[in-house]
């Protein structure tokens, strides 16, 4: 018997994280992008954040998305949101689920939000009792997660107090984001072997990697390995853009579900439309997205000479 | 404690089947590559073939590659032979090792070598008994060991029987080949597995991962878990040549590098002087090489502003 989980859930984060990171991509042919996605199986969607468009100019029109996307049954569309104001505006746009961060790291918080660790906490326990009572999910998300680009190393024992704050405020769930792609599998280890110390739950625990380094895939195995059923990807690997300087995309979808399905992992997710939603993805950004679906196919597509 | 093997052998592939899959590089440039990389710590590498310079030209001048490099001491230097004369010429160029290569699918074998499995396990028998009087280490490696192109999945009992004649005929260690990129995680467990079974003595098995579908470390990380402690690379990801259709490079030496030190696993090799070699590869090939290390680096290399 695998000591894998039989069943993941795949959260798809290109729409967001992938496109803030990109050149901007019109209204339009973003909500395309997230009608084609909720087309594949997947059953979450990071579709937009509720920020400042003068502070993240590719997701200006959140509301707009929001607005003209088909609401497909059965999936939850997400929005970031940095603050109580963009909470209500995301609340007013009907999402399933808000998305909070904080930095494990303070000088990355700072340097991301000018605000102390402490400062994000308090502002979280606002959204989140703003969000709760609509019925608005609202996953805590700590990012830096695993290193810091400017502090370097983050003990787990930290990223675990700050998850413990966000599960005490009333998040729904927890992320935890290796936001510049400093995780190696022994770090997600060590991260989870805190977070059971800590007396988290790890069943609401999901991972956010990205592929900056090379080690995303492994880095789901680990996880993978102690059990962990949610992880956030973006698809095509939307993300990298050279206009982002430090930008790396997440883990690529459409190549995470390959290596899950073919390990006897269920996704829910349909691999070949995944791929032209990468190929849709592709074209949107128009330069080679790192994406190995798209370069090399499935291992079932065999050669026919 | 960790489960990981403390301390893992790398062979450096580069220069051999990274090479062997892009456009000539001269042997001068060659033999800098390789005389580069025998100054990072690495103590095996996979130098030349002593193959027919019709049937792959970037191969040509094997002799005189081996002729020209230095020979640091404690560095094993390898060469992969098709054949009995191949045998011959890599005695004559005083290899320190040879190797020599069967399909675990009759089809790829058939299409490769054009003969049948048993014609190519006849031969290497041959080679064994040639090499080894001689003093020359003989790897038999495997190839599409995780899945054939033209035949699909393939048995691991298939490959652990084959694993076995490689044994029986003499050959020092084994190489197991991810040759078109089909392994996952599971696949590499199910062949550990059979292998097991089989009787075959898992301290002298290499894995060989190419990243075609974006794997190779994870598949790495699955074979960590088994305790295996010798693992193929190619400097820069080199081997990926638009020329050679269905090409794709073998895992990047460097960022296996980076992500076996994060994880507290000694390689003997200086990291940044990987990352030289790479960048001399990626200035050989005059295209970008797809090493997470020569985009952003490692992950101790913190952000100054």
């Amino acid at each position: 018997m695998s000591r894998y989980p039989t069943t993941v859930s795949i959260r798809e984060v290109g729409p967001r994280d992938g496109l803030q990171n990109e050149a901007i991509v019109p209204v339009a042919a973003r909500v395309a992008l997230i009608d084609a996605l909720s087309g594949t199986g997947l059953a979450r969607i990071e579709a937009v954040s509720f920020v400042s468009p003068t502070a993240i100019p590719p997701m200006a029109g959140a509301a707009e998305v929001m607005a003209a996307i088909e609401r497909r049954p059965g999936v939850a569309y997400g929005a970031l949101v940095p603050n109580l104001r963009g909470a209500r505006d995301a609340i007013a746009a009907a999402v399933d689920e808000i998305e909070v961060v904080v930095s494990a790291s303070e000088t990355h918080n700072l340097r991301n939000v000018r605000q102390t660790v402490a400062e994000s906490l308090g502002g979280i326990a606002d959204v989140v009792a703003l969000a709760r009572p609509a019925g608005v999910a609202v996953e805590g998300i700590v990012s830096t997660a695993f290193g810091c680009p400017y502090e370097g190393d983050v003990a787990p024992e930290r990223v675990a107090q700050i998850a413990g704050h966000l599960i005490d405020a009333g998040c729904t769930t927890l992320g935890f984001g290796d936001t510049t792609g400093m995780a190696t599998p022994t770090r997600v280890e060590a991260l989870l072997d805190a977070l059971v110390t800590a007396r988290v739950d790890l069943g609401c625990v999901g991972l956010h990697f990205h592929d900056t380094r090379g080690t995303a895939l492994a880095n789901v195995l680990a996880g993978l390995e102690r059990g962990i059923a949610r992880y956030d990807a973006s698809i095509g690997g939307l993300g990298g853009c050279p206009y982002a300087p430090g930008a790396s995309g997440n883990v690529v979808t459409e190549d995470l579900v390959h290596m899950l399905h073919d390990m006897g992992i269920a996704t829910g997710v349909d691999l070949d439309r995944l791929i032209a939603c990468a190929e849709q993805a592709q074209r949107l950004v128009e330069r080679e997205l790192p994406s190995a679906m798209l370069h090399a196919g499935p291992r079932t597509r065999l050669a026919t000479r």
